[in-house]
């Protein structure tokens, strides 16, 4: 039986998944569960995840959710897959383990926090709230720090100073890439300084084209939407 | 050479990792890291973890920070730790996985954020944020109810359906202790409607004392710190 990977690729892990799945070759079917119709709630997707979170998979009988434990699953459920991705050599592996926890309460809080109250909630129509947006910069700012500082460190292009992508580059990556429904302003105050950062995106999506881009073409279609709704009233 | 552990037994990842080293018969040296004297922020420990916090381990040349990472890491790297702690098997691990992701952003922020802003903060002289308790509380009532109604759910006395603990349940259980810090009303009116919850606490302390009990000293010492200075002005 194929996998099954519900995803909706608005959502940065679910296009995590997705990307990882195309790369390596593993045979899967997408459903789309569209967030922006609450398909999450539906009953027959909470059969799936009691969470009503996407992505989430399910593997003959097997249901799996949360991207970081599906990202691992795939890894060694699938043979052929690299052996970067995931190294089966247990310090390495620990290392990936230490960005991924690292990356919840810090890359992904701030990141999807603040697009979330800058750009995502006037477009959607619902509550902006410019406390929580602050108090998310300061958390995506240091997170950026961090990962120049500390995660890039090394001679390789990708965290960890390595040569080839693992599951945590795809990852935070893919968290990252929301910050394109900035407005640009906004998206050159953060990502600006961290010329380190920049660098490492354009790494992992090179080592993961042409499947990047093509999962990431929702994203660059809802920036184009974004863009020209806030752009009218300075026509009018 | 011995594993070193930096740990401040008052973080509850510290606790689970000292926890699991003592049940697991693994050989370790505890180096204390006072948060309450910042001396996480020394140089010393920056050289070990540049994100200055603990826990965090090094074995021979090996450092690693983030509590999951470093358990996960003792089950591989010390031979006899029981499969049940973190199975072999790449489908129930992956489970495991799945919990360990959720931790993070729901029970860990519920928790650690509601204890700050409600006892600590006061405690410690820093300022009480009220909003952030209240939308704390809300993020560890629904962590609660998912604990109850989806984590918890089978046969099993462990997350999960396990009839063993894994180091899921003890991460998880060592985060939930935070709230014995809690006054009696706040802790009855969050703790209490969750048997099921308060069950697994019982059997997790049960599947590891004396060293849970034994770990969680300096907690229960400081439970009666707080109590001892908040019950003051209704004497006076």
């Amino acid at each position: 039986m194929t996998l099954k990977v519900y995803a909706d690729r608005m959502s940065q892990p679910s296009r995590a998944v997705l990307i990882f799945c195309k790369l390596n070759g593993i045979e899967f079917e997408e459903i789309k569960v569209e967030i922006s119709k609450r398909q999450q709630l539906s009953p027959e997707f909470q059969a799936i995840n009691p969470l009503k979170k996407v992505p989430a998979i399910v593997d003959g009988r097997f249901k799996l959710f949360e991207s970081h434990a599906i990202l691992m699953y795939l890894t060694t459920a699938f043979p052929g897959v690299p052996d970067h991705w995931y190294p089966t050599d247990y310090s390495r592996r620990a290392k990936i383990n230490s960005v991924l926890s690292w990356h919840h309460l810090n890359l992904r809080r701030g990141a999807a926090t603040f697009v979330l109250h800058t750009v995502l909630a006037p477009f959607l129509g619902l509550p902006q709230k410019q406390q929580a947006a602050a108090e998310a910069e300061k958390i995506l700012t240091s997170s950026l720090s961090t990962l120049e500082e500390v995660w890039l460190k090394g001679n390789g292009r990708f965290l960890l100073g390595g040569f080839q992508p693992s599951i945590a580059d795809l990852s935070l990556v893919c968290e990252i890439m929301q910050l394109e429904l900035l407005d640009e302003g906004d998206r050159g105050r953060i990502l600006g300084p961290h010329e380190k950062v920049q660098r490492w995106i354009e790494s992992t999506r090179n080592a993961t084209k042409p499947h990047f881009d093509e999962v990431h073409n929702v994203l660059y279609e809802l920036r184009r939407k974004i863009r020209a709704t806030t752009e009218l009233p300075s026509k009018m």
